[in-house]
């Protein structure tokens, strides 16, 4: 029997666990060129309130009673690709479910050497996002402040290290005294700033004493319009993601395009897929600088793919503490 | 005797006559490395809007008192810069006013073969802001749709004519029919859109088959939401001005910065003093392709000094048809 957590209703503003449902299947059968996954571990991000939704994106919908889209990894059950035989672990776009069939063409193989769940976040989506985000988008260079908000989600967390292995200075704002006392100690974040209990604008000018050179916005609203505020000129913003948007039922327009005049600024969204050519380069170097103690990571793991909604909500209401995992088997 | 326009008071809104002052002084005296120059034209721009305001700009406000800043052209008189003699054109940060004084580093040479006030538009700030907004920031290839607002101003009417110099589909938004008629025979657009007339988003989509790769932004607001809307992968957004906002009392944000995942988009503001060390790339191209015939341009003049305020009110309101200048002296 294969368990899946489908999307049941689609929600208006912030989703509830009744949005999704736990339905039973039989496990399904590889075709020509398929491969046929047993899942352990899948994966909670913020990307897929946007799959719930029908607003205008850069991917189609989850259709009402579709598995809901995910990464996930595990092992090989049973192969139609030459390329992957049965025990080989690997990740893909599996969704939240048990078992899942995908093209060979769509996996990744992980080597024996990396933990299974790491390739969903430091040497994977979140990893390669903050990558290609942080260094082709920003385009830092040594001494450059760069800011980073959401700065303690899975992405976050390793976009400061990224920053701070190019030379530069990094800022993280997050939510609570706990995370940003993570961000100074766990991921070597030189300030860090509480968006719920301090006042970010006064903080950033603080912490900022130079300006800000690349702001990396995970977030959108009241907390990037503070960094807005003290851009340099020829600043980066490199729009990964705009979490303070993706439960508004209207979300309002937040910028003001005149700021990008004032300091001939350059605002770009970026989308991990387009990078995918590029993907051989950047994961021998993550995973290098993970064994070098340079890259830290944190885990936040729910049992059960039965939780997958409880850990998705937790994950958007930021109450999860690092990479937010669903084990889903041994 | 110098008669200047200067800052009466700063405006609330949409600015009028009486913000402005005729006040008249001594011709000033050059001192060492100083130029006299008898000013002929000048200039009337929206950015000026900007300067009568204390608002965060790139630029310093005008002080109340002060001469507005302005582009102007003329002769120069008397000169203690051994690059400059007497009789000789130049143009330069000269203000509104008959008589300014001005280092001769800040001055250009005007070659005998250029009528005067061409070095205000097509071959001066207007022409020079196309050029390195449409090709360095709008990055277009041949074939891609480049979209212009505010396209049959001084800017805008150059925009569309570079593009069609690099291969480009141009299609041109301006208000009124008089104004898109001249797009299409007089500036070489492929299409126009009348944003008094009709409804921008239906005919955007008409002049657009194929999307838009660049948009060049000189108005924000509603237009460009409705440019926003077609925008392609890996689109381009040059933001050179948002005069939808200028006179607002209080700008409110336009901008979703989604959007721009969704299109894996870049919007860039760009300023042209940054590009003053390549304007000598540039000025010899514009000037080659207006003695082709490539490169046209209108001109709309009012005569004296003292009717700047009112010739600058027009391009504000947007009844100039083409370069709004003023005619100060023979």
């Amino acid at each position: 029997v294969n368990r899946a957590v489908t999307l049941a209703s689609r929600p208006t503003g912030f989703p509830s666990e009744e949005n999704f449902a736990l339905v039973e299947s039989d496990v399904p059968e590889p075709g020509p060129g398929e491969v046929l996954v047993r899942v352990q571990w899948t994966s909670v991000d913020p990307y897929q309130r946007g799959r719930m939704s029908t607003a205008r994106s850069y991917a189609k919908p989850v259709e009402v009673g579709e598995v809901m889209t995910a990464q996930s990894a595990g092992e090989v059950v049973e192969s139609n690709d030459p390329r992957f035989d049965p025990g080989d672990r690997v990740v893909g776009a599996l969704g939240w479910q048990e078992y899942a069939v995908a093209r060979g063409g769509s996996l990744r193989l992980v080597p024996e050497s990396v933990p299974l769940q790491m390739a969903l976040h430091v040497l994977g989506t979140n990893g390669l996002t903050a990558y290609f985000g942080l260094f082709d988008v920003g385009q830092p260079k040594p001494g450059d402040t760069v800011v980073v908000s959401g700065a303690a989600g899975a992405v976050g967390q390793i976009v400061g290290q990224l920053a701070k292995i190019a030379g530069c200075r990094a800022v993280g704002i997050a939510g609570g005294p706990e995370k940003t006392a993570e961000l100074l100690t766990t991921f070597g974040y030189d300030a860090a700033i509480d968006y719920k209990g301090e006042d970010v604008r006064a903080e950033l000018k603080e912490a900022c004493p130079n300006g800000v050179d690349v702001y990396f916005d995970n977030v959108g609203g009241e907390i990037s319009a503070a960094v807005h505020n003290r851009l340099n000129i020829g600043a980066r913003i490199a729009i990964c993601g705009q979490i303070s948007q993706y439960n508004l039922e209207r979300p309002e327009p937040t910028f003001y395009p005149s700021l990008l005049i004032v300091y001939r600024a350059t605002m770009r969204g970026f989308l991990i897929n387009d990078y995918a050519h590029r993907f051989g380069e950047a994961i021998p170097r993550l995973a290098a600088w993970v064994g070098e103690g340079k890259l830290r990571y944190t885990e936040d793991v729910v049992e059960g793919i039965e939780r997958t909604p409880e850990a998705f909500l937790r994950m958007l209401r930021g109450e999860n503490r690092g990479k937010q995992l669903v084990h889903v088997a041994d």
